[in-house]
This record gives structure tokens, C-alpha cells and sequence, in this order.
């Protein structure tokens, strides 16, 4: 009940600070033989790791998983499979008044008034570095889910810039530093974030993450609809404000004729003519792509001054030094996509406990 | 896990289909010595009622709930609350094709290729009727988070039109049958939704609820931040395709300058003087309002004939007959306060169990 | 987490007090397309309904089942099988000095303690009658198990005489009022029973299950050991105070040699030579018969006056009045099969979603 | 669902194999500001500690644990507590035919069964070494109950001997390897069991743990009975066949009379006359001791050659070389103790959140 648990029937538990010696998580659940090693984990890891262009936090932390149960002769055996991944630059360091004082739009605040303690040390529990956990239970997901179901993320905004979806190519996103899939969009954005690092400033992103190859049927219609365990997953992530499934806030202005996905037959089998729902009706997949996004706000650690008070009670102005980034959500796509993949692993199973197959 | 309970400590568990003898819910884990009545639970259902203006579905349903178990004397004892609404108006009648064709923009199809079997009668279980015993369920979580905190749920968006927010009104709700706090916009709609009536057409619709007097420290930071269970509690409601907190996806434009919510002492007393984050930080509550929004996609049925096909392949033409909700949404803002506010009440529990209080 | 649902994946939520206006269970996760009716469940209500012979409660409960959900067309369709019982038989009162006594042996004090209020008529919550539910729940748990596993309860010893096992006949079991596989025994107890009866007082017994025909397999072998789920799910029955497995209590006085349960093949297949395990090994079924034992206290509630306090605190003598029971382990045989019933429902669930088949 | 979760509030998830490279848990839930270091835990587990006596299992392992988040600054943070202890003496070796046969008494047959896959070094999962871990969470458990409460074990027989109650003294616990509160059954004991280990034979024995100071109220009434934990709970430890309450199964021979607790008051108090109840009514804490009992079961792991088959279907007959351990049941007291303590924890957070206090 205290939150550190994620899933039902595929399910992890996390743990670690920010700086502590290590974080790690503990998957529980999938089923066994599956092949699974080391650097099946790490390739995702890899992708979120900190320190990979000048757009992103320069901490530097290799994220070197390791698994510690639960693999045994290069398969899983149905036992819970421990992982852990060591702090390394921790930087350890007098933290003077950063220890009392309140940074807004961080969760220091609301930590000490809920606990009346906190680890302040990079933000503890509440830093992003939890999110590389997310990411090690993501690639274990995968392997539960197989290779017929393929789930890629894309950056398709960043403040008010948005990619055209006209020139949507996958291939792109490997190509830039944003995870953009529209090569022209990741050049202006490379000389726009410049902008916004330079000045000490920092902005909010939209991250779209599509599902493909997902069987219908999954999704527990009422309560554990597909949405909203997607939705839950997403909000979780640091920084997301925002959830939308298919054409999500634009579909409250459409009328039903415009919303409506036809269905034809097609070579004996039923087919949708448009995904508006994306993927998703009544809480349960369609077969159609899922389709989600989320947002993510700017980060308020800027080189601005902002009004700010301390756990005394003391008005104080707080101006980030040091690491800064100047947009979190470009990390955030390959933890969005982890989210994605372990709602659906969960999903799965529980489908095939209640209907079989 | 076939997701029917929602909940942790305060929980309900739900079943009933739309055209089955009766629809309900258990309540479990209400704190004991409260005082409550069918009275109490009654005010909030009639606000959902259909029937109650022309824009909402004409089934007549006077939605009279019954409490079986769980409270004596009139005070919770402690034990599980079981509430039993009757289905009145099930209007039996021959289904004819309708048992077998899939509507478009429902569960229809999902339903079968999951369960390989459906109560078509009037939609069954995926039928909005089951969101009557949320909104029961609501009152009841409402009592557990006393009158200190009040929940409001407004339409602040049909079709294309949206509320100014100048001229928000609290009051003004009870006055229209949109729930819309802007008087002037509630009189355009009137007209501007008789005309979707009248074409047999359906529109979309944009829900804010604001939870005030919440106390700070509510959420459980990691996977079951407050945010993402309200995420998951308002995507769970039939046809929503997405939700925001606080600024939402305007905030991913925002720079950090812009969506910093700066601190400062008044009275002694922390306050922010923005609500970018509404009103949580890190997943915890920070004692501001909670301000939430979720969209509501219109519905497929319509009088416009729609393509689909049946269960045995064949395809058809649909249009739909009888009873028609050209807005689907404006019932929903009660169901929405309702789901809120049992999040809420389910996070005070957990945060009395961890840190007292 | 007030402990009013039993079971994860095969789960069941109860609520209703002893006079009340009905009793009820809401099963969540049948699997769809389970052929089910009323009367399938009422046969097994039939056996645990009080008022059948002389030495059990003289209450007059028809006990008959609705099911008010999840059945369509004779079949469930996966969504939650709502079921309810009234109560007819509630003798409406004046409760006089019983409401502010506590009852030695029973949970007046306890719940007065727990929740500052309980419901005092006929035990409320804790009155036995809420294993009705239990035995309800527990025939749809049957279906889910399908016919090639049968599960049998008897009632092995009453006071401190035990039948004797090589005269054990699961046929007897129906010939006489006792559930007693020992048609002498059964002679025996008839006039014992009748001396405990006609003195006022009460006696303990104990009841064995045995699972016939479980897969091997089932169990989740850590913290929910299909030993530990049976252990949990009997204790909870009311006056139960111990639990035993295959050998039990009596494997502790034995040698590794004599307690070894070893193997051989025959026909191409793994059989054991003996079955002190009681069919679990490492929480894991065997594919032997699980025997299971519970012993049951006498009840408290007799002729012979016992002291006690009532809840302003002043001291009182209690005498049991009006309906008396015997030996309230004679019913608890149907309720324990039920029991039993769920737990190896929820573990074929489980077991299916992790390792399939 | 795959059982390696323990607890609901209060809650660990633990992992690890007998011969991976460490075992651990993360412990979620315990409230924040408790002191905490690791030497308050390392007490507990150097009582578990095998190779402390001829009596138990030479495997040398010193089981230092290492907390690795969730303490900051000598206090629980309120965040998840993750312990881990490195295995040292694996012993690699060449497991030869170990890896293919079933040792009767043991999961090697149903581990795989179910998965189609197991570790077979040092039994894998299904080692006792897992129990470490358990300790450890106890020792969190601990914390959170306060110095109020007491738990403590004894081993009450071995074999076919019993201790005398009227010599029983906690202190001489420390003073024997056998956990046993009467000096002379000690005495006697350690003949015997010198008798049992150079026959290479083994021996069962009964455990008996007593939690005194726990507050009345404590326990969820139907399902989540105190008790139903507790069976549970003790259940799921290793080679563990029963489970009593108070009197357990010679209550089953009592008449009401005998087995009656009554009340009186005292210094303006409620107090039990006697506690056959074992501390629990109706699930519920009545704020007596709670004394539970379980059965443990000679190990098969012996010297006279035992029937088997292997995963070939080849029958075997299989000798236990190397470590032996004649008395499993000696090293059960501090896990069962451990068990107790989390199974309170978490209902005291459960009675915190639904009725206060």
C-alpha cells in the first residue's frame, strides 16, 4: 500500500534513492523459460541512460544492471527476479541549505510534510533515477509479451513545437537526440533547445507511445480497463501531467460520425477502418495499434531565482546550479514505453488466468 | 483481478448488468461510527439520474438504493456496506439482430473476443448504467473525508464550445442541466445541443472536477501517486480518452519559468501562489486544490447508419433506435466527482496506516 | 483490507449481519461460459442450512440463493456473480441485557474493542451465518474446478471420540446428521450427542477435507503456499483453532524414514507409495489427494452459567437461552469443502497465468 | 501472485536462490522516523544462523546483512526498506544425478512439475535459506510494533518428547541449542538428538511462539482473522504441517464449559480467567498473549537410502551425503517468531487505518 509495488500478475517492486548505494527492483510473476540475460535488460537501460548528449542531465551513471535471482541457465524460473544497479556518480557533497529548502515543482515539499523526514540528497525516492528500475522490469515485460508485440515511443512535442505526423518515420528516432520521428522537426529542436540550455531555462515535452501486435481481448473491463492501467502507469512517471488514449481531449470535440471506427471484413477477418479509440474499446484491446500519450512539464529548475521558502518556515529564492536539464521528457519515452509494455504483460496473464489462450 | 473492485483500503466491489434484475456494490473498509442513510447516498444518485432533461438518455430509472449490511442505527459498524439498486425500465423487448451486430465506438466486439460470450441486453455490463453504484459508493467516501473536503465536478466543454472561465460560477450549475459554471455558456449549449438532438448526432465533452480542503500529504509517491489513481479512477469511467492534472497538456508548452509554483509564508502558513501543479507535487497532495479534467468521447450511436459487421462476419450497416444521448459527458461529471472522491478517501486511509494521523 | 474478500484471481467479497435483511457474495473472475444455475449452487446450501436435525441450530432458514448478475443464458459470461440470501428467520426482539453483554468465547468484546459499535443481533457479522456465502462462493469455485476434482469433508471426532479410520465410507457420510464416514461411530454419537444436548453443554470436533484429482502443480510456493492458502481459509471459519496438512501435528513425533513419502513409477507415470505430505510438497500440489483437518472449538454459549462483563464494566453471569447448539462443528464440514473449493479455484487461476495449460 | 509477497501494509517481497549470488527483500510500508540500523536486524538473524551447533546444518554463512535504501540518517524514511545478504559458502560443485532426481519430502518433484524448469543447486528457491530473509523483515516488524510487544519462540518437542510447562523458564532458551524453555528436557534432548544425527536419522518438532503486549482489536473479522494470518503465515514456512491456536486441536475435546474464557474485572479493567482462546476472538486481538503452535516435519534428507525416481521417470534410490540436519524444526523458532512479528505489524497498520488510533 505504500506505492512501490507495480502489477498484478506481472508485477514489480522497487526500491532505491537517488543516491543510496544502489537502486533495484524486484519482478515477480512472469512465467518461466523464458531466455533472459543480462544484456537483454541492458540494451533498453541503455536508452535512458543520463549523459548521452548536452540535451540531457550529465550525470554520469553507466546503469549497469545485474540480475541476482530467478535466471538460471540463461532462463527464467519462474522465481522473482531480483536486479540491481549500483550509484556511481553520486557526488557526494556538502549540501548546505539545498537540505531544508523547498524546491517548487519538486516533491520536497510534500515529502516532509507527509513523512516529517526525507533523503534530500538529488531529490532521494522522488528523483528520475527511480525510473531506471521502470526500464529493467519494461525489458523483462517484452520477453513475457514476445516478439509479436513491438512498443516504440516518440518525442512529438517539445514546449510548442510538434512533429507533422506526415512525416513520421521510426527510423528517425535512432538518428537524433530527441527521439524525434520527424527528421526536420529533431533539427529545429536541436537549435531551439540550445536556446532554452543556454538560457538556463527549461521546457515540457509530449511523448506518444504506440503497442503493436497486441492481441484482442486484453484489459479488465471495469475498474483495470487497458486505458486506465495505461493511464496510471503513465500519470506515475515523473513530471507527466497529463494521459490521453487515440485522439483523447480532441475526441470531445468531435461528433460520433467523426469518432465512429467502422468495421469492415477484410480476408475473413474483422477489420476497423480508422483507430480513433486507439486500440482500445470498453477497456480492452481491439487488436488495432494502442495508441497513448502523455505530457510532461518543464522542469523548475532553472537559473531563474524562483520564490521558494524552507522547512523553517524562511522565504528563500532557489536557482539551480550545477546539472540542469532542459527537458526531462526527452528522457522519458523508453520509461513510458517500459510502463506500456509491463501494463501489457500484466494484462496478458491476467487474460489468460480468466479466459485461457 | 477481473477488475470489478476499486480500491485499496477504502474499496468497492461492483456487478450488476444494465438489463439484469438489479445493480450494486459493496463498500468495505468505511471506518466504523459514521453516520449514514439511504438518505445521504440517494441525493448524490439523483444527480446522475437519466431521464431528467431532454439531452440525457429517456430511460426511467428512479435509481433507489437500498443499503443491506454495514451500518446499524444508523451508524457505520465497520463491515462491509452492501447497496442494491433495482433496474426498473428494462424495457424487455426482442434484440433481433442487435444481439449479434457490434456497434461501433462500444465494447460490443472487445466483449465477445474476450469472453466469447455477452449480455447484449442494453449493453450489459459495459453499459454506463453501471456507474450509478460508483456515485453510491462516492457518497459513502465522502463521509469518510468529511465535510472538510468538497468535490465539484463541471462541464467545462461540449462539442467545440468551451466555458470562459471568467465567468465561473459554482452556483450556476444547479441551474442548467449541463452542469456548466458559466451561465452564458449553458444558455448556447442549450440551443447548440438541440441541434445535435435533433440531427440524431452526438458530441464530445470536457469534465474538470476541483477537490478543495484536501489535506497535504495524501498519495503514495511511486506507482500509486494520487495523480496517477486519479488518472486510472477517471479513464475507468465509460467513453474517457483522456486526463490532465492541473495544467495538463498546456503544461508541456510552458517553460519552467512559466510553471513554477513559487512558495511563500502568509499567516505563518506555507502557501503557493500558483496551481500549475494542481495541486499535487511528487504524487502528495500540497493542500491546494486538486484540479482534474478528463474528456469524454461521443458516442457511435447515432442515427447517421454507421458500417460494422456481426458475429458471424457479415457486414452491416447500423443506426441507432429508440432512446439516443446526444451527450453522453453531461451525466458524467457526477460520476467523475464520485470516483475522486474515493480515491481521496482511500488515500487518507493509507496515509493514517503509514504516518498516523 | 477489512478482510471481507477471500481469494485473488478466483476471488469472493461477502458482506450481511445474522439479522439483517439478507446475506450476500459478489464471486469476481469465474471464467466465462461455465454453465451455472441457482439450483447448482442451492444443493449446497442444502447441506449446511440449519434446522435439519435435533443437534444443530433450530433457526429456520430456507437459505435459498438468488443470483442477481454475471449468469446470462445459463452461463456465466466473466463478469461478477452477484448471489444473495435472505433472511427470513430473525425472530425480531427485544435484545434486552444481551446487546451490552459479552458473550465468553464469542467476539462481542473484540469488535466492541475494534470498532466502539456492533450490530448485537444473533452475532451480527460474526455469527456463523455468514458461511452461507462461503458455501455459495465455494459451488461456483467447484465449476470453475471442473469434475475431475472432488472435494469431500467429514467429521472425523466429536468431543474426544474419533471414528476409526479402517471403517472409513464416504457413502455413510450422507446417512446420518454427523457427516460422519463411520457408521458405528455415527451410532455412538447419536447418543453422546444427545447426552451433550439434553445437559445444556457443547463439544468440540474436528473435520478432514480431502481433494481428489487436483492437478499437479497448483501452489504459488513462497508466502502462498497452497498449504498456507488452505491453513488461512479454514482458520478463518468461525470457532477454528488449529490446522493440519497430511500428517499434521503427528509428522512432528515421526523419523525422517518413517515420514518420507517415496516414489516409483507405474504405467510410465510418477505415483507415490504413501502420502504423509497430504498431497503438498514445497506448497505445491502433488497430484495426490490434499487431506486437510481443522479442529473446531466448542461454542461458549451454554446452560451452565459463566461469568463475564458487560460493556459498562460491571460483572454478570451468562446462560445461554432459546436456540442452542450442540456442537457447532457439525455444519462447519460443508463450509470447509467450500473453502477449499476457492483456494484450489484461485490457485488453477494462478497457476494457468504463470506457467499456462 | 506468484507468492512472493508477504503482508498488505505492512509488506516484503523477497527473493533469491540457496546457491545465487545473494538473497534479500524489500520491505514496504513500515512508517517513517524509526530508528533502524543494520545491527538491529543483524541480532535476529545471528540467531537463525546455521553452523552454530553440531545440531543444525554446517553450511557456514555468516548472513551479514546490508540495508541498501529506505534509512537515512539512523531513520526509516517511510520510502521501501531493500536488505540483501550475500550467500558465501556455495560450495560449487558438480551436482552429478542431484540435478535430475526428486528427494522425497522435498519440491524437486513440483517445482518441476509446475515451472518445467529448477535450480537445482542447494534446492533453489525452495531452500530454507530463504527464511533469512523473513527474519530480517521480522526484525523491521519488530520496530514497528514498539517495544510493547514481545515475541518469542520455543521449541516445545522434538520427536516423540515434550517439555513440562510447569518447568518452563524463557531464559533457559538462551541457554541450550535447542531453543527449549525447560533445562532438564534439554538436557535429555541433547542425548537424543546426538543419537538421531549419528544414525543419520531426523526428527520432527512442534514450535511455540508467544506475542505478548499486543492491544486489543487487532484483526480484519472474516477473512483477515488474525489467527487466519497467522496459519498462514507459519504455514508457509518450510516443512511445516500445523498450525494451532490456543488450545488448537484439544480444544476439539473440550466441552464449552472447559473451554470457556471468562471475563471478570480488575483494577477497573476486563480481564480472561483463562486463555484457551490463545489471544484471538472472532479474528480479533483480545490483548492476551497470543500463543500459536506449529507442527515441522522431519527432514527426508537421510542417511538409509530412500525410494525415488528421477525427471527421466528412472527410479533411483537416493542417500543424503554431506550436510545433514536431524532436527530442521531447531532452526524454525527465530522465522516463526519473524512471522508472528509481520503478520502484527500489518494488522496494526490495518487497525490504524480503519479506526484510528
Amino acid at each position: 500500500m505504500a506505492g512501490n509495488t507495480f502489477g498484478h500478475l506481472f508485477r514489480f517492486t522497487s526500491w532505491g534513492e537517488s543516491h543510496g548505494p544502489a537502486i533495484g527492483c524486484v519482478v515477480d510473476g512472469a512465467p518461466p523459460r523464458l531466455p533472459i540475460s543480462e544484456a537483454d535488460i541492458q540494451v533498453w537501460l541503455d536508452k535512458r541512460r543520463p549523459g548521452t548528449s548536452r540535451f540531457v542531465t550529465q550525470r554520469q551513471e553507466p546503469d549497469t544492471v545485474k540480475i541476482l535471482s530467478g535466471v538460471f541457465e540463461g532462463v527464467t524460473t519462474g522465481t522473482p527476479i531480483s536486479m540491481l544497479i549500483e550509484n556511481v556518480d553520486q557526488r557526494s557533497r556538502d549540501y548546505g541549505e539545498v537540505k531544508d529548502q523547498f524546491r517548487p515543482g519538486h516533491a520536497d515539499y510534500t515529502y516532509l510534510a507527509k513523512y516529517g523526514v526525507r533523503d534530500y540528497r538529488g531529490g532521494g525516492r522522488q528523483s528520475a533515477r527511480e525510473t531506471a528500475v521502470r526500464v529493467a522490469a519494461g525489458a523483462i515485460a517484452r520477453k513475457v509479451l514476445g516478439d509479436g508485440v513491438s512498443i516504440r515511443g516518440a518525442v512529438v512535442q517539445i514546449g510548442p513545437h510538434k512533429v507533422d505526423r506526415d512525416r513520421w518515420d521510426w527510423e528517425a528516432i535512432a538518428d537524433n537526440p530527441f527521439w524525434c520521428p520527424d527528421r526536420q522537426a529533431a533539427q529545429r529542436w536541436e537549435g531551439y533547445l540550445d536556446e532554452v540550455r543556454k538560457a538556463g531555462s527549461s521546457v515540457g515535452a509530449v511523448i506518444e507511445v504506440t503497442a503493436s501486435g497486441v492481441p484482442v481481448g486484453l484489459g479488465a473491463p471495469i475498474y483495470d480497463k487497458l486505458d486506465s492501467d495505461i493511464a496510471r502507469a503513465l500519470m506515475s512517471i515523473n513530471a507527466v501531467k497529463g494521459v490521453e488514449i487515440g485522439d483523447g481531449f480532441a475526441a470531445a470535440a468531435l461528433s460520433g460520425e467523426q469518432n465512429a471506427d467502422e468495421m469492415r471484413m477484410a480476408d475473413g477477418k474483422a477489420v476497423f477502418l480508422s483507430n480513433h479509440a486507439g486500440g482500445i474499446l470498453g477497456g480492452i484491446s481491439t487488436g488495432q495499434d494502442i495508441v497513448a500519450r502523455m505530457a510532461v512539464k518543464p522542469t523548475s529548475s532553472i537559473l531563474t531565482p524562483v520564490r521558494s521558502i524552507d522547512r523553517f518556515g524562511k522565504e528563500v529564492e532557489l536557482r539551480t546550479k550545477g546539472r540542469h536539464d532542459p527537458c526531462v521528457g526527452l528522457r522519458a519515452a523508453p520509461v513510458a514505453e517500459a510502463m506500456i509494455a509491463c501494463v501489457l504483460a500484466d494484462h496478458l496473464l491476467r487474460h489468460r488466468a480468466q479466459c485461457g489462450g
